[in-house]
């Protein structure tokens, strides 16, 4: 059997199942999406209707990698995620296997994003970087002296659980005020909502079509956009959210470069430029270290699925 | 010239220089210490002065490992520190080699005292630990996959300056609400401070003599050890504030084990019974996953100390 030269990943978050055949050098030669559904029954369903849509697209896949927003441990194994309701102790390797006879690689999704920034993206040649995705959740892929941070168990680099504020909102794992809580993409929708709701942003208001309940993080940053004030205001607190969180995570693994991933990546300087302010007001010693440059991924969205077949392929070698 | 098997090694805080001398076996054969002045030449002397004593009571000592609060880069050079006002951009290295003619060392102090504990302490045969010191400040040495965490410049593991609270007490960095000013061992001293003040705290108030500004750590403690509840109540609100930042270096490190080193360490179950309870209650997937055991570090206050020296003799080899 040859070596196809490409490989399916798929990206597993609380919102989609976004599939990819990828080959060797990072190029996406197809994509399929759809949205997740909860239970691990369905969502394998779901992952598996996708491979199957990209396998009649491009037969000759044997490989498949899975990027997921969860805890895996190293045998495939997801154990919990806050977001996906369906891991909860799920095999996720050995039930793909089963189900796609195709050589299956199972890990984090950040980690995998990571694993495409180190391998072909940004963060190449660095020995010590993050790459953090602001999703439904936040995600760390952490490379530490050139290796991706994984851990005891696996389980490491769950970077959006830390408490940054005793008093902020509740966190989907439970805790709260953890940073995801307070700066993941669903965050800034939140935080758009409650300025809606308080008065304070018409413009997002506006741009959601007036109605408070259908505020997101793409009004904000479409009236942002336009550069109205309000939605500006918005913008700039997300950012101070963001900053402080990677001020604590820079002040404990002294990286070189912060790679930035989800779906934000899309504004742009309109997020990192803010960030960037922030991060340098707060990190320790800012007089005396070479402070970390703060860049948008190289492969944005896609890192996941990116990084995920990448990692099949280089499994199969 | 023979390796007499022996090396000086010097723990830098903020507020003392402690020195000893240490065998290959960890061992503590000689001790001596000062209190740390402030200002890089009057910490030179004072280091240098308690080196030439220790040097007095064993002559072939041949290496010096010092282990410093601090940010220190590859070169021996410690360029910023929150509680040591000497250390700013000081060339700590080069001075100390040429004030004592001997072999010199330089490393974060919590870095070394990881050092001590995977050479030949608790943490022997980890892959992934953390040794969390409770001092002046809170100091962090961080294995990775069997070796201590150094990051890009070798600023890593400053795991005391991440945000629990934006409104917490002001940080020695500058910062507010950082971990470091909430779970300190300054910081136990401060709570007993404000509870006296507020009338909430005899026990701990009659063990510092009744003056209120006297209290300090050590009072809680010893009227803590005496059940007295006023004290028990502080004990446990600050066990609870270690708890809260060892979750988040937990779910970002995933560690087999965590050791606890610093002055606290003499207390033993007073404190690390209501760190495991409260940490227990708040890791994210506690249902899911190993957690990491909570312990105190082998070498208690001297880990310093010794891992500083065996850094040294393993330098020289």
């Amino acid at each position: 059997m040859s070596d196809a030269g490409v490989a399916i990943g798929v990206d597993v978050g609380g919102t989609k199942v976004l599939g990819a055949v990828v080959d060797r050098d990072g190029c996406v030669l197809e994509e399929h999406r759809v949205y997740s559904p909860a239970g691990w029954a369905e969502l394998r369903g779901a992952i598996v209707g996708v491979v199957d849509e990209l396998r009649v697209r491009v037969p000759e896949v044997r490989a498949l990698g899975v990027g997921a927003a969860g805890m895996v441990d190293r045998e495939g194994v997801i154990h919990y995620s806050p977001n996906v309701l369906g891991f909860r102790k799920a095999p996720v390797r050995a039930d793909l296997e089963a189900a796609t006879d195709l050589a299956v690689t199972v890990d984090n999704d950040a980690n995998v994003a990571a694993y495409a920034e180190v391998k072909l993206g940004v963060a190449r040649g660095a020995t010590d970087a993050l790459v953090i995705t602001l999703g439904t959740g936040i995600g760390g892929g952490v490379i530490v002296d050139g290796r991706v941070l994984r851990g005891a168990h696996g389980f490491a680099a769950e970077v959006g659980h830390f408490q940054v504020d005793p008093d902020g909102p509740l966190c989907a794992c439970g805790e709260r005020g953890h940073w995801e809580a307070m700066a993941s993409g669903s965050a800034l929708g939140r935080m758009g909502r409650e300025a809606a709701t308080a008065g304070d942003a018409p413009s997002v208001l506006a741009a959601a079509g007036g109605a408070v309940e259908e505020v997101a993080g793409v009004h904000v940053s479409a009236a942002a956009h336009a550069r109205a004030p309000d939605a500006l205001a918005i913008v700039d607190r997300y950012s101070y959210n963001v900053a402080i969180g990677l001020v604590g995570l820079a002040n404990i693994f002294d990286p070189s470069l912060i790679a930035i991933a989800g779906g934000l990546v899309k504004d742009g300087e309109l997020f990192l430029g803010p960030i960037r302010t922030h991060f340098l007001g707060h990190i320790e010693g800012a007089d005396y270290r070479p402070a970390p440059e703060i860049v948008t991924a190289a492969f944005g969205e896609r890192a996941g699925v990116v990084g995920a077949a990448l990692l099949a392929l280089d499994a199969r070698r």
